[in-house]
């Protein structure tokens, strides 16, 4: 543990679980290895191939992918892996390896393959997973010389180097590792992920690796898995906009010699640090959703089937995104936007606050004291915005984070690239 | 009929039919006074109140509003109204009245009762519309003494009048006036609408006024109507955002003493000519979207239930909107917007063209040549960019026109108003 270290939980839409100790970010839990590498696919010379691999025969892992139904090759080639068995996985930053037909297949399967070789397993064993530029080739030659080189440079303390090289145009790295005290000792949790902002144009791939050395049968840690993405990558956006490339995987090498058994407490305390450490992932993703200045958590409450639509209807408004921005409490679009979603809402019977002033009830602006106007306008330059909205009508809830839309991503995403 | 004029039906996209005679855009048809007027809603002493009425007593109309659950007050005011037999309509810029409680219906009211009594009709025969900032109130007096006004100007001549009095940040205003030859004369149908934009903060209402001396049937009016609707203005889109405003009314005053009779050769010219009309009217409405510089027409190829999601995904997909803001043809932003929309699409069967030059076959980059490639970058420079996405599996068409997204919507919408 490093005294003094600022913590990575820095959200307060975060509960970091006190017993949670932070390690330092780069040292990998045992029976992991990883490191980065710069082949010359980014331009800049930046960091470009990574490599995670696990040392342990018997680890087990799970892993998920975009929704979308048009997928990069490398997600194609990795949903064919043994993902229930993966030893690994070979990334690269600066292409996106999509739409490049029967080559891009070839690529993403070369990949596997020479991490397979260098690391000495079984390719059906190694994932891949790619972001960056589309319609562009990857080149196989760079990206394999690149995979052997980050392989033959493979450390304990690889974590950092992994993140930096999986990073777009990601302003700052996203990773931690974290040891939670469990029943017979400590095990170890690290996470490396990159989020919404790429090399233009562009899709907003978000990509996540998790490492542990818990022994977690397979079934387990893609329940855990399933449950920690749920409450966090699948509540943020940046831009509404699903990308080709999601991905996120998880691996359990065992090596602490210490089980999480399903319905345990130790389960639930490794459960309760697996979702901090993904939900704050994902808030960092948002905040350095591309052009981003402000982040703002909407909690909707209503009717089942109702608070969803709303909270994402709010959150991909362009109309709203752009009054973040503009540090307005413009609620009338929050209103009009859950209206749009939700076409038997009740406008009447609307409420919204904002840092928990009421600022319309029952879809009727309330009037503000000059106190209450003064510290919502204080509130909503602030980077982090609290906003609830109740439909009435029930007593299920919808919770979704999203960033402001300013000039910055409309110059990141409509540069033209030749 | 001026000759020399420019014809109002500009786009490519609009079949501008052969025996249509353009007329004067501010003389309406026989049976129609308009009027527009500056009562100093607008901080910028612009026209911002107007009125238009039919003096035929047996008139018909139909009318069309926003589906949001959340409505400003002239739209829950209006749809009480008697909707097939409307003798004129209250519209005021400026300010939209939304979300003012039991004080916005108020003035809502207080504007019908103004024209009504100024026009000696019964009030359920007059509906109201807004456009303009909302969570600011309408000031029931400002707007009541500019109702008498505008209806004390009211004149044949007045639809030019009409059309500038409702814009709100529209860059032009939206009007037209053709003649159509039927079999026993020519009846003429006039229509002024506004678009997308408006004082910020703001929401894109979407307000159309159309008008004709022919004598149609309530029920016949109402299904010309939808149906013209549904091939205009519910194919386009700005941003995504449904207004709490949008009300689109149409009037038929009979004057001409010429009947359109349902199933008969003269209903078809009938409807091909408002059809024609609100087609162009919506493609100026995308033109002139906030901080637009181009439109986009999108027609998707597939299954019959895929193709209008995914159409309105490419259509308000940001990233997609950035790069045509940035003439950049990014194919690969258009199939995952689909792609997101559709999630049983087989990428390995999508098919994109620009143009009519194929981009990409099978989900892969097509290898364009050098003439290819220029012919595309022209094109993707005008004013107006054809796509065509063929999803397979289906011979269903969905069409949709959508504009850029440039930096001046985020300006537009961002800037913060107190």
């Amino acid at each position: 543990v490093k005294a003094g270290l600022e913590t990575f939980f820095r959200s307060r839409w975060v509960d970091r679980p006190r017993e949670l100790m932070e390690l330092d970010a780069g040292a990998l839990p045992a029976g992991f290895r990883a490191a980065g590498a710069a082949c010359g696919i980014k331009p800049s010379s930046r960091p470009d191939v990574a490599v995670l691999c696990c040392d342990e025969d018997e680890c087990t892992s799970a892993a998920l992918f975009t929704r979308n139904a048009v997928v990069a090759a490398p997600v194609e080639v990795s949903r064919a892996a043994e993902l229930t068995r993966l030893r690994g996985v070979a990334v690269n930053s600066g292409i996106a390896n999509v739409g490049d037909g029967a080559h891009g297949v070839e690529v993403a399967h070369a990949m596997a393959a020479s991490a397979a070789a260098a690391l000495g397993v079984d390719v059906a064993r190694i994932a891949v997973a790619s972001t960056g530029v589309i319609g562009v080739g990857l080149d196989r030659d760079t990206v394999v010389a690149g995979i052997e080189q980050a392989a033959g440079g493979l450390a304990r303390e690889g974590g950092v180097s992994f993140a930096e090289a999986i990073m777009s145009t990601d302003r700052w790295p996203k990773h931690a590792t974290v040891e939670v005290p469990l029943a017979r000792g400590g095990v170890r949790l690290s996470a490396q992920a990159k989020g919404a902002g790429m090399i233009s144009p562009s899709f907003a791939t978000m990509l996540c690796f998790v490492e542990t050395d818990a022994a977690v049968d397979a079934i387990t840690l893609g329940r855990l898995l399933r449950a920690g993405v749920e409450r966090s990558f699948e509540r943020v956006s940046v831009d509404g906009q699903l990308s080709t490339n999601d991905s996120v995987f998880c691996f359990a090498s065992g090596s602490s010699g210490i089980g999480v058994r399903p319905g345990s407490e130790d389960e639930v305390a490794f459960a309760t640090a697996l979702d901090a450490l993904l939900r704050q992932l994902a808030l960092e993703m948002v905040a350095d959703g591309e052009g981003a200045t402000r982040v703002a958590r909407l909690v909707v409450r209503g009717r089942v089937g109702a608070v969803d639509p709303a909270a994402r209807a709010v959150a991909n408004s362009p109309l709203v995104k752009c009054a973040l921005h503009g540090a307005d409490p413009n609620w009338g679009r929050i209103l009009a936007a859950a209206g749009q979603a939700v076409p038997d809402a009740r406008p009447g019977s609307i409420d919204l606050s904002v840092e928990g002033i009421a600022v319309a009830r029952g879809g009727t602006a309330v009037a503000l004291s000059e106190e209450e106007r003064r510290r919502i306008e204080e509130a909503m330059a602030q980077p982090e915005v609290d906003l609830h909205l109740d439909l009435s009508g029930g007593d299920d809830e919808a919770e979704i984070f999203f960033c402001d839309l300013g000039p910055e991503y409309v110059r990141i995403n409509s540069e033209y690239t030749t």
